[in-house]
């Protein structure tokens, strides 16, 4: 607080702010212009002359006249020769604030502010753990690939490449370099036959899912979801307005008499063929064929969210929905951040032929939502091979920490979790074995594990009706390096069995 | 086409895919589950020995196992020891297309697929020049930074130094680094007192606004807009269930009397009150201040899109409303796509007080929306002068840039086009004079000139009624050279004129 001298006709009382990487001219200024807005000096009334007020505040001419040239600017001041600065006469009296000083100073907006009821349930919802992402310990988080393979140096050298002589503006449909660098992979390695005009570039699954249910579908339509399944999945939907309709998934994959059932009302289904998530196990060839042929019958859509169709262990991966479809009514997505890393926040589309267009119309609309900062080095990632190798390496490399943790859970985890292996996929179910603490449920369970430094997440929040839900707990291993995963399970065991002793 | 030998009992036409890229056992598949989806082999048909098949095929015998094994995986196969390898008899004969080959050839879905309603609204609605921009020539396109100002070398170096040693995974809010570095950087430069808790990073203006649209309000909920103003931003609030109201806009801004009068059943608004987007004028403080009442008293939120702030040559600029907020109704936001290039795809909000706390529980839900991957090199960008430099230089470079676009309009296009000079920004606004062709609309105006290589946007489709407006072209100047100015300007002016002539 700096007492301002009676120089003309004004006893000041200026509360600089006291922020000292704020330039002191804007400090004073808007010290200024706070007590005109408080009322404490009056319209029309004349300010100290320039040289007075510099003396008072202790710094230069010049400070001060920068800051009542910026007032002057903003109206509140006028100045004209012969009669000084004053307090502009013609500010709206009515409509100035009438705050007093000790108002002033207190922050904005201390009430709780007014949501929309969707922003108040959309604040309210359940935090899963795989969404506190960045603060969760590594075993056994969700979602995650190993970022240990991922090769940083090369990334790296491809961005700088990429970046030094300028970068192309980003393009609705995604990097066309990109966009034919991934239909190469999907036909190489996936039996995903397309092109690059087939194939659009997305910031994610769920923005592939909230633009195609905004052209597919319109608002109130249903769609049906996998149950289990994953929850950004229905999130997505209902953000673009659409009700999702839980289907259960049954060993051989979605329950096809649910979906003929309902085939009249519901014009499309997102579903994870290659490896359901997060049960892990394959589409049977017959449901497939039944999906295939109820979308073709009912003119409805399939998403084929291809997770981790690129991890199988134990045997070829099977083909696509999407080579199956002869009439172009599969839609098939996939994501390199599940791929290769998070930080990409890279996925893609495949689009069958007659939804090309329309996409790429609705697109140049909406402009570009995936960021084009990394695509192109992702392209030249692709096209000069290192795509492949990381397939390769990180296949290896999964497989054997899948292993670890099935050996491990063996080992100091027995009759407690029950893990089946699964044949592909990033993570493993774990569901309550015979030692497992009567009563506890996987919510309760998998809190017990956060407390200890140990991310899981409770398998029935997957669920439709979490109640009735069978519990289990989602184990991710791909990020977690071998020989940390015995001390994990250990630590997870432990906490496990004094969930128990709780009330 | 191949034919293969009648080896065992099948005679047998494998219509091979002819892309060379796709592994031949993968192709060998396709076409061998194409034949039996298409009956050409009937169920429990017995195949040729796969060395009948490799020799057919002329291919190694691995080749063929390799496919048969996929295909027996898949369940279209099955070998029995002693029996060979034959069609599977369990193939669910009544879901089996029953294409004929003839059709099995045709491309999936060539007839026009089913869109929803707002599918087909969202894919028929007029396309602005400036979503075309990845094909768009350079002179005059709206919204552009300029390309040649921007240190690229040293971004690609930043962008190395922080993909070296690995990458962070994406924060919902936001980098805390480049959270943190714009805080800084507003409340140094922009007058917004702001801390890295109350910043979050956003992939553009859109995004922004489709984020507070469904927090704030309900479907059907209306929100001002500015008339004209940027079409992107009535597109996003629909694309949230908003209803966008259009506010005239006068030299001072929003037509305030509007407002007040709608006051009770509209509870946002989206103002451009540093520089009117598109026509260019400051927000008087009467009507900053008046905005200001109507939202404390209606308990509504004010979006104050500071797009171009940054950039004045004749005067100081203005303080923002966030700076004038004193109950926390503001929501201020901005652009570092606008400011240095579009490319980042990287904008902000600052948040008051009150909301930031819901704020960040709907992101935690709704996951991380703007691409991390080069938020850590834009905070080392800031962090270390960068920003501020490129800043200072391209005030100069924009300024002199729209001195001369209104040099080279005096000498060539004078009578045409009159074009007032604005103190900040990065385009200026072009109205017809006494020599323009009469009865030359904007649009058609516009479309001459993207014929003739010039990109302008008519500034009647930036109005609710376009058939209601002023006509008049947008030209972005900030990234055209000076050399390149006089040029286009010609340009422009021939292909108005040979407007004239058209029927």
């Amino acid at each position: 607080m700096l007492k301002a001298r009676a120089g003309g006709a004004l006893p000041l009382v200026l509360a600089l702010d006291s922020d000292a990487s704020t330039p002191l001219h804007v400090r004073i200024g808007d010290a200024l212009r706070a007590a005109i807005l408080e009322r404490r000096i009056a319209r029309g009334a004349r300010l100290p002359a320039s040289r007075v007020l510099a003396e008072d505040l202790g710094c230069a001419r010049g400070t001060v006249l920068a800051a009542l040239e910026r007032l002057a600017a903003e109206g509140y001041l006028t100045a004209r020769a012969g009669s000084g600065t004053r307090v502009a006469a013609t500010l709206p009296d009515d409509l100035l604030p009438a705050a007093g000083p000790s108002e002033a100073a207190s922050p904005p907006a201390s009430s709780p502010p007014a949501l929309s009821r969707r922003g108040a349930a959309l604040t309210r919802a359940p935090r899963h753990a795989y969404l506190a992402a960045p603060a969760a310990p590594d075993a056994f988080a969700l979602g995650r690939p190993a970022p240990d393979a991922f090769p940083f140096a090369v990334f790296a050298r491809l961005l700088q490449a990429e970046w030094r002589d300028g970068a192309p503006p980003p393009h609705p449909l995604g990097d066309p370099r990109l966009r034919a660098a991934t239909a190469a992979y999907l036909s190489a390695t996936r039996g995903v036959a397309c092109t690059a005009d087939d194939v659009i570039v997305t910031a994610g699954i769920r923005q592939s899912l909230r633009l195609l249910a905004h052209l597919l579908l319109d608002p109130g339509e249903a769609a049906f979801v996998e149950d289990p399944g994953f929850p950004g999945i229905a999130l997505a939907l209902v953000e673009a307005g659409v009700r999702p309709v839980p289907v259960p998934v049954g060993p051989g994959g979605l329950a096809i008499d649910r979906v003929r059932a309902a085939a009249a009302r519901t014009r499309l289904a997102v579903v994870t063929p290659a490896q359901h998530y997060p049960l892990g196990h394959a589409m049977s060839l017959e449901n497939r064929l039944a999906l295939l042929a109820w979308a073709e019958a009912a003119g409805a859509w399939i998403v084929e969210d291809d997770y981790g169709g690129e991890y199988r262990y134990a045997s070829r991966p099977l083909s696509p929905l999407r080579a199956l479809d002869r009439t172009g009514r599969v839609i098939y997505a996939g994501s390199f951040s599940k791929l290769l890393l998070p930080a990409l926040q890279l996925s893609y589309l495949v689009l069958p032929r007659g939804l090309a267009a329309p996409v790429h119309r609705a697109l140049a609309e909406t402009g570009p939502a995936p960021s084009g900062l990394g695509q192109g080095a992702l392209a030249r990632f692709i096209d000069e091979g290192h795509l492949g190798r990381h397939l390769r390496r990180t296949r290896n490399l999964y497989a054997a920490r899948q292993a670890a943790l099935l050996a491990a859970a063996g080992r100091h985890a027995a009759g407690l979790l029950e893990i089946p292996p699964l044949e592909g996929g990033m993570h493993l179910v774990a569901r309550p074995g015979p030692a497992w603490p009567a009563g506890l449920g996987d919510v309760a369970a998998a809190r017990a594990c956060a407390e200890a430094g140990i991310a899981t997440v409770a398998l029935s929040a997957y669920h439709a009706d979490p109640e009735a839900a069978a519990p289990g707990l989602l184990l991710g291993y791909a990020a977690v390096p071998e020989r940390a995963v015995a001390p994990a399970v250990l630590r997870m065991a432990e906490a496990l069995r004094a969930a128990y002793a709780r009330p």
